[in-house]
């Protein structure tokens, strides 16, 4: 696969690009491609809809394993996609339209739900990688509210 | 008061002060204090427990406007503080243990309750500034996972 950081492509669509691989990996349920979507060591944290934060590289992909077991299906449509570039580092805001079969306790997903996520992303010598996962319920029916930008 | 940027303390600890003054001027109800905890313009992300994401620094002044108008107390004490800096970006994670008492909808601040908060801080010549503020709901009774770093 051809990493379009690599292949010079603008940092908006090589930041959207691993964005695009974090929910790929998520719905396939491929525990290794979504450790590739993340940082490799060091800080990094993982909000859970509902959940406390998990700190460092190893509880987050801990926290996947156990996500993924609990998640027989899932697929996502994101809406409202927001990115922002500032150098080394790249946030992602979306909505994500959740289908889900879930069992036992609450996790990423849930049928019919909406979550709303920040992502953030830092770039290294292997490209972007994922720094911060925050997604949180939406329980306002209100739409989003932004600027006339 | 001197802006400890500017007197060139360590990065972490002057992240850690504009994280306070955030919580400072929420607690005070002071709409002008917050707007100078955020970034003064251009993409800022604000998303408060259960709302849908309020994008750009405009419609961010806005929400809290409505959300201190609806909030006569509130009270925040942090817990699972954890801050990493990446260049001229800074994230803090961390448990809001809130005390409140609200009217209307649900904004900030539950009584007794729980959130957990990513803010995502950017270093310009105005110093640290707010970019993205994302709070939600902790639903679930779990401490939060951390590896023993």
């Amino acid at each position: 696969m051809t990493d379009p950081v690599r292949a010079g492509a603008n940092p908006e669509r090589a930041v959207l690009s691993v964005n695009s691989r974090f929910y790929a990996a998520f719905e396939a349920g491929d525990l290794d491609a979504m450790e590739e979507v993340w940082v490799s060591r060091g800080h990094a944290v993982c909000i859970h809809p509902g959940w406390s934060p998990v700190v460092g590289v190893s509880a987050v992909r801990r926290s996947w394993a156990v996500v993924m077991a609990n998640t027989p299906y899932i697929q996502f449509i994101l809406t409202d996609v927001s990115v922002s570039v500032l150098g080394d580092v790249a946030s992602v805001t979306c909505t994500e339209n959740v289908l889900a079969a879930g069992e036992g306790s609450p996790t990423e997903g849930f049928a019919g739900g909406k979550a709303v996520t920040t992502n953030v992303f830092r770039r290294s010598t292997d490209g972007w990688r994922l720094w911060i996962h925050h997604a949180s319920p939406v329980l306002s029916g209100e739409e989003s509210d932004r600027d006339g930008e």
